[in-house]
């Protein structure tokens, strides 16, 4: 049984997004493999999933979703503890496509099923076609017996919202009023209209995201909730850097905020990698030329960022690039801001190569 | 948690195959679509089984599988409490490619996951490839999180055996030993196979299947278990029709049986329609001509039997075909010999013109 639910709204029916850091029942994963997007036919990126879904099913049960052609091989990578669902896809940002599930705290789980458009749709998206992406989210539900709510006219990206499931949402500016989305709609009717889906009080929206980011600046990836009250964001303290001031700004912007409920934030601020982290000869190798998909090329700098981790049941499975003292920066930070999870880390410079990370990836479940 | 159990068998492990009878938690369904298969783009089928699925849905909660191409049509076209999930196949039979499941009668549920040929293989099998026909039991298991045993060297369709969940089993002897499934196992092989992956003590062996069937003759489509010690058959009192001999043969042969407790058969005997359900002008039109598969002609005898029904959970749902005598004495027949079940027919005339029938489409998972 899974409806769909036209005539009401998740506000109305008393259904919230609950914040990550709330109990999940599981999370879900897409097996990566456009050439296109992934080099040497995404076999690298592969193994880097298996051991992100390794990570997090140390915590909570995972399922990865995986088209026809990848299925015999994801479920042979995989060990069996992770379930291995067929599903067609156009690539494997869970985050994105997923539903964003909902509950009711007496038990009800309930999903949004945004419209999913690549980041843009003809305007700026990163491929053609996602008709198969925008389709998981019902997919999903389907299987899990959920009800959904779909929004035909508003598209919407996981990765473009934060909540702390206390009445506060977090935005972004320049991804939610890029020209790709929902330019037909003003910041205010978004505003309003983010408040009835995820059942919230109050938006918060920062005026941009990581630097060079592909998704017009999803907030998944420059800020994250520790729980209501407690944020943490990406940073850098290097004023030659473009994202100090992407950084500073968010900072300043927090300072002067209080969440729904009037509470003033605590700010970690989480340095991004130093230098940057840049696609080097090797990782711009292997990827398949398509019309009117990204280059990656030598020198690019990748957006980078430990923010994009994921919290698992009683875990934070956070990315590492391979840079000694950063990466030792976010994960002593990461166990120290959550003293009750235990941290794990994750080489995910395959993840950060075809565009997102851990949080991009992921797409958490909670339980009723 | 899907596990594959390779190193023991259902009788070591105390899994049993429960009678059809027993309590289901669900019915599992395949969405038609190969052209060269079913009539008209298979338009006419699908709305077919939407019909059966509607029908057994009355009773049992029904998922029907269906492939990426069709997901949308079948999503619009099945009512929401039918839950819909993508699943890549080479046809509809869910009988003879689901999982065949078993239970320990201590809430354990498993299955096993034959080896599937289409029938017969290079030898005398229906279509190529069958590669995805024979993941799907274990795409389902997956979903369920069920741990299964695979018989990769032992092909064998659910249609093929009927269990009476107390210690026997019954097959048909032109089938199993048809030259495209087990060819290097003997009869007496194949019995201690199927006693150790049922959880048997018994198997018996009918000697010919239903007049013109493709699969060889499955059990199916000419016998079925009632209960421990009640089976139904189907028969013509026709003697110049071929069913009469092979139906003949399978009564006598079940009166000097008995089953694996020592009873004695009371055996019911179900009219084939008569005359014979043929292909129409009209029902021969529309079929892809593709090298290897069975011509559908104008004048073919189907081999149309109501034996070939499926017992959900408090109802009997049962194929009938436009004959109103033979459909009516059908009817009043199984509403005698099931009286604590509601009886519903579903016209099936454009199911058995794909060569099967109810029984044939669908596969019940038990609950625990």
């Amino acid at each position: 049984m899974a409806k769909r639910i036209k005539d009401t709204t998740p506000k109305q029916d008393g259904y919230r997004m609950p914040g990550e850091f709330e109990k999940h029942k599981q999370c879900w994963i897409i097996w990566p493999e456009r050439p296109d997007n992934w080099r040497f036919g995404a076999k690298p990126a592969q193994a880097a999933f298996v051991e992100v879904a390794k990570a997090i099913s140390r915590f909570e049960p995972v399922t990865m979703v995986v088209s026809k052609s990848q299925y015999d091989n994801a479920r042979y990578m995989l060990p069996d503890h992770i379930r291995v669902i067929e599903m067609s896809n156009d690539d494997a940002w869970m985050r994105d496509v997923g539903p964003t599930f909902l509950v009711n705290d007496q038990g009800g789980v309930r999903a949004v099923d945004w419209a999913f458009n690549a980041w843009g749709g003809l305007h700026d998206g990163l491929y053609f076609p996602w008709d198969q992406d925008d389709k998981m989210a019902q997919k999903i539900c389907e299987i899990e017996e959920i009800d959904s709510y779909r929004t035909p006219d508003f598209v919407m990206e996981g990765g473009a919202i934060h909540v702390d499931g206390d009445g506060t949402l977090v935005v972004v500016e320049e991804c939610l009023l890029s020209g790709g989305r929902n330019a037909h709609m003003s910041k205010d009717d978004m505003t309003e209209f983010l408040k009835e889906y995820l059942n919230v009080d109050k938006v918060i929206w920062l005026p941009r995201g990581i630097y060079n980011d592909e998704t017009n600046g999803h907030v998944d990836n420059i800020f994250c909730f520790v729980k209501p009250g407690e944020v943490i964001i990406a940073w850098s303290d290097n004023e030659n850097d473009p994202q100090y001031e992407i950084s500073k700004e968010v900072y300043d912007h927090l300072c002067n905020e209080t969440d729904a409920k009037g509470r003033k934030f605590k700010i970690h601020k989480l340095p991004v990698p130093s230098p940057p982290v840049t696609i080097t000869a090797e990782e711009s190798q292997g990827i398949d030329v398509i019309e009117g998909t990204l280059p990656r090329e030598e020198g690019d700098r990748q957006a980078a960022s430990y923010v994009n981790f994921y919290i698992a049941n009683g875990g934070i499975v956070f990315p590492y690039f391979g840079n000694e003292k950063y990466d030792k920066i976010a994960e002593d930070m990461l166990k120290e801001i959550f003293p009750d999870r235990e941290v794990v880390g994750v080489f995910a410079r395959e993840v950060i190569l075809g565009g997102g990370n851990i949080h991009c990836i992921t797409q958490q479940q909670p339980l009723g």
